[in-house]
C-alpha cells in the first residue's frame, strides 16, 4: 500500500529542506544581466523537480525574456483542471553587507531558512511540486488535472508571460488557478489573499545645463536639477500622505462597510509593527487604518533616486542631471496607463521654471486583482487552510502584485486561489530573506489536500 | 645682453604649451585616494620646474595632507616681498563620456588646450612660474623678493593649508600675494577680482526602516525616506529662490549704491549666459541681477543625492535610506559656522514624522575674501592688466572660493591681488576644460611685469 500524501510528506520533510537551499544557491536575478546563466541553470532545476515529482510533458519554454517552465498531469477526464503558478527568479540581494549569512548561501537558523529566494518564491514553487508529487506517489489517482507554470521574470514585470500564454492559451487552458506565490499571515497562522495591488512604474528625468556646472561660478544663476526633482517629487503627495496627483484616486471604488470591518478583524498593533521594521513612526493616507492603506488604497512611490556627485569627498558642482524610478501601486479598478498619464501631466503642470523634466514608462505595469471570499474556490480553499493549521484562515487584502494573476483572468478565464509559505516577516525583496521551516511543510500538505478536494470545484 | 622678459617669454611659447601639455597629463585628483602617487608626481614636477626656473631653496613640504610646493628668490633687500599662491591638484573628471578629447590627454583645438586643470590651476602656476622665470633671464635683477608656495589640496578645502601657514609662518612671510588661480572675463578682457565667495559643506542623511522594504507589503504605511529627504531639502528654499532657513541671510552686508553700480557695469547678455550653459531660463534669488546673484549674494546647493536602487532595471522597494551633499557658497560677513548650525537646526525643525534626520559637517568650509578696488595692490595690478591687454580690467566679485585668501590675511597680514588665465567659458569643474593659449601667453607675461612694478608697492 503506498503512503497517504501525509505519510510521504512526514518522511520526506529533511529532503525538501534540502533541496530548497539547493533551489535557492542559483542567484535567479531576473533583472540583473549577469545573472542570465543562473536563470537558465534555474528553469533546468525546476523542470527537472518536476520530472522527479511525476509530472509529465515538462518543457522549459522560451519566451522573448526569461523562459517558462512547464510540466502537467492531465489524467483526470472530465474533472476540473488546475494550473499551479510560480517564480523561479529572485531579487537582487543587495545591500550585502547587511545580510548575517550570504543571500546565496542558504543557512538555518531558528526554524528559519535564510536566503534571496527562500521565501519570494523558490519555497512556495518548491512546496506545490512536492505537494503534487505526495499526490501522485499515493494510493488514489488526483481528481483533478494539473498543469505547473512557473515563469522566470516575475520580479521584473512578467513581461513575457502575456504574449506566452496568448500563443499557447491551448496549453494553459485551465478552471482555476492557485498560485504557489502567495503567503500566510504568521508561521502559524494562514491567510487567504483576496485583492492584490497592480502597478505602474515610470522613470523621471531632470535636465538643467548641458553638463555640471562649477556651483561657486554659477551658484545663485540657475535652478540646480537635484533641487528641481526634489520640489517635482515632494509635489506628488501632501505632506500628509495624500497623493495630490490630479484625478489619482478618482477610479478607486471606495471600501464598503462589509470591506472595512474584515479588515478591522485583522491583528493591527501598530506600535510593533513599526518597531519590527525600525521606523520612529508610521505615516500615510489620513482617514485609513495601517491594513487600509497598504491593501485598499493605491499609493506612490521613490524606489531610486540619484545625481550629482555621490561618490567620496566633496565636489562642489551643479549636475547637469537628476533622475528618480518612480513606482504605483493601485487597487481594483485604477487602470496603470491611465495613472501613468495622469502622472505625466503632473510632471508637466509642475516641473520648476529653469530645468527640463521627462517621465518615461518602465516594466513593472500590471493590473490590480480582486476573487471575492464567498468564492467557490475561496471557499475549499479557506476549508483546507483550517484543516491543516487547526485555525481558519485570515482573509486578507495585500499590497504587493502579482501582475500574471489578472492575465489569467483575463486569457483563461480561470481566477486564482492564493496562501503559501511566506510570512510578513520574511523579509522579501530585503536582506536576509527568511521561509519558516514549518510553513514550508505545511504549505507541501496543504497542495496534496487541495488538489484532492477540488475534485468537488465547479465554477460559479 | 639678455633678452628683456617680453622677448625671453616670446621666444618660450611653444615650451610653455608644451610644458602644460606635460603638467596636465598628471591626474593629480586631490579627492581621490586612487590619485595619491600622481599627487606625488605633480609636486615633484612643479618643484623641478621652479628649480628650472631659477628659484631657490626649493621644497616639497609634507603635511597632514597633500604637500605643499615651496620655493624663494630673496634677493632684494629692503624691497617688499610678494608670495605666488596656486594649486597643482585638480577636481575628478566625471562624467567622463563628456569628454570630447580624454581628461589626461590634453589637446588643442582653436587656440585652445584642453584637458582637467588646463584652466584650474595648472595653467596659472605655470604662466606664473614662466612670468618669473623671465624676470629672473632678463637684464634687471626682480625688485621684489619672490616665494612660491602652490597647493595640493585646494579642491577639496585646503585643510592642511592653515596648519602649515602658522607652523612656518617665518618661511611664508611676505607684504602681498598674488594669486595664480585668479581669472579673466574672457579672452581678450583682463578682470581683477575684489571678493569670492567662503564656503560650508554638509552631508544630510535620512534614515527611515532598519532595512530597505518591499513597496508592495509596506507601500502606504510608512514614509519613505526618499519622499522624506526631497521634502527636507525643497524646504531649504523658496520655489522663487530665496533661502528660507531662518537667519541664514542675517551677517550678509547689502550692497552699496556704489557696489551695485560697479556690477551693473559687467556684460551681461542673460539669453547668451543661458544658452551657452544650455539652461531653458535663468533661475535665482528675486531683486538681485545675474552677477549680483553669482557675486554678492549667498546660496546652497545640492552637489549629490542617492538612494534606493539606482541601477538598471526596476526595483520596487522603500530604501533604508537616503543621503545628499550640500554646499553653501558665502559671503562677506558670513561665518560657516554659523551657517552650519542654521542649517542643521532648520533639518531638525522639518524633518518629516516617520524619518530620522542628520546633518553633519564635511571638508569645505572656508571664509569668505573681499579686498577693494582702491587698494595699492590693486590699483598696481589694474595697471599692468591694461598695459599688457590694452583694455582696462573689469572689476569684479567671484562666486567660487579659494579657502586659503583668508588665511593669508589672517596668518600673515597679506592682502591678495587676484586675476589670471582662466575664463568663464573654461568649463572648470567640468567635462572639456580648457585655457585659451593666447591667455596663457599673456598671464604669464603680466607676472612678469607685475612683479616688476610691485618695487613701488607699499602697504597702506
Amino acid at each position: 500500500m503506498p503512503p497517504t500524501p501525509e505519510e510521504y510528506l512526514a518522511r520526506h520533510e529533511a529532503r525538501l529542506v534540502e533541496e530548497l537551499m539547493a533551489f535557492v544557491r542559483i542567484p535567479s536575478q531576473s533583472g540583473s544581466p549577469a545573472c542570465a546563466p543562473h536563470i537558465q541553470r534555474a528553469a533546468a532545476w525546476v523542470a527537472d523537480r518536476l520530472r522527479r515529482a511525476g509530472l509529465e510533458n515538462v518543457a522549459v519554454l522560451p519566451t522573448d525574456g526569461h523562459p517558462m517552465v512547464y510540466a502537467d498531469w492531465l489524467h483526470a477526464a472530465g474533472a476540473p483542471t488546475v494550473l499551479i503558478y510560480g517564480h523561479y527568479d529572485v531579487q537582487p540581494p543587495e545591500p550585502l553587507e547587511l545580510w548575517i549569512s550570504p543571500p546565496y548561501e542558504p543557512q538555518i537558523r531558528d526554524d528559519k531558512l535564510f536566503g534571496r529566494g527562500a521565501s519570494d518564491d523558490k519555497g512556495g514553487v518548491l512546496a506545490a511540486m512536492v505537494g503534487v508529487e505526495a499526490l501522485l506517489a499515493g494510493p488514489e489517482r488526483p481528481g483533478v488535472n494539473i498543469r505547473f507554470c512557473i515563469e522566470g521574470e516575475e520580479e521584473i514585470g512578467s513581461a513575457s508571460f502575456g504574449p506566452l500564454l496568448t500563443r499557447e492559451r491551448a496549453r494553459f487552458a485551465c478552471d482555476l488557478v492557485v498560485s504557489a506565490d502567495g503567503g500566510q499571515w504568521s508561521a502559524d497562522q494562514p491567510q487567504l489573499t483576496l485583492s492584490l495591488r497592480g502597478g505602474c512604474g515610470a522613470e523621471l528625468h531632470v535636465r538643467g545645463a548641458s553638463h555640471d556646472l562649477h556651483s561657486g561660478m554659477y551658484g545663485g544663476a540657475i535652478l540646480n536639477p537635484l533641487e528641481a526633482i526634489c520640489r517635482l517629487l515632494a509635489s506628488l503627495r501632501a505632506p500628509d500622505g495624500r497623493i495630490v496627483v490630479e484625478e489619482f484616486y478618482d477610479d478607486v471604488i471606495a471600501p464598503t462597510r462589509h470591506d472595512r470591518e474584515q479588515i478591522a478583524r485583522l491583528p493591527a498593533d501598530e506600535e510593533a509593527y513599526g518597531a519590527a521594521i525600525g521606523v520612529p513612526a508610521l505615516h500615510g493616507e489620513p482617514g485609513f487604518t495601517l491594513h487600509e492603506r497598504t491593501g485598499l488604497r493605491p499609493t506612490v512611490e521613490i524606489n531610486g533616486l540619484w545625481g550629482g556627485h555621490t561618490g567620496a569627498g566633496p565636489k562642489t558642482v551643479i549636475p547637469a542631471e537628476a533622475h528618480a524610478k518612480l513606482h504605483c501601486r493601485l487597487v481594483a479598478n485604477q487602470d496603470p496607463d491611465r495613472i501613468f498619464e495622469l502622472l505625466r501631466r503632473h510632471v508637466e503642470k509642475h516641473t520648476p521654471h529653469g530645468v527640463r523634466a521627462e517621465l518615461s514608462r518602465t516594466q513593472g505595469h500590471s493590473l490590480p486583482y480582486f476573487l471575492p471570499a464567498d468564492h467557490p474556490a475561496n471557499r475549499i480553499a479557506a476549508e483546507v487552510l483550517a484543516e491543516v493549521y487547526g485555525v481558519a484562515p485570515y482573509e486578507t487584502r495585500e499590497g504587493g502584485s502579482i501582475p500574471v494573476l489578472s492575465l489569467f483572468q483575463e486569457l483563461l478565464g480561470a481566477p486564482t486561489i492564493l496562501f503559501g509559505a511566506s510570512t510578513a516577516d520574511a523579509n522579501i525583496h530585503a536582506p536576509n530573506e527568511f521561509v519558516y521551516v514549518r510553513s514550508l511543510h505545511r504549505t507541501a500538505r496543504c497542495f496534496a489536500r487541495l488538489l484532492r478536494r477540488l475534485r468537488d470545484y465547479r465554477k460559479p
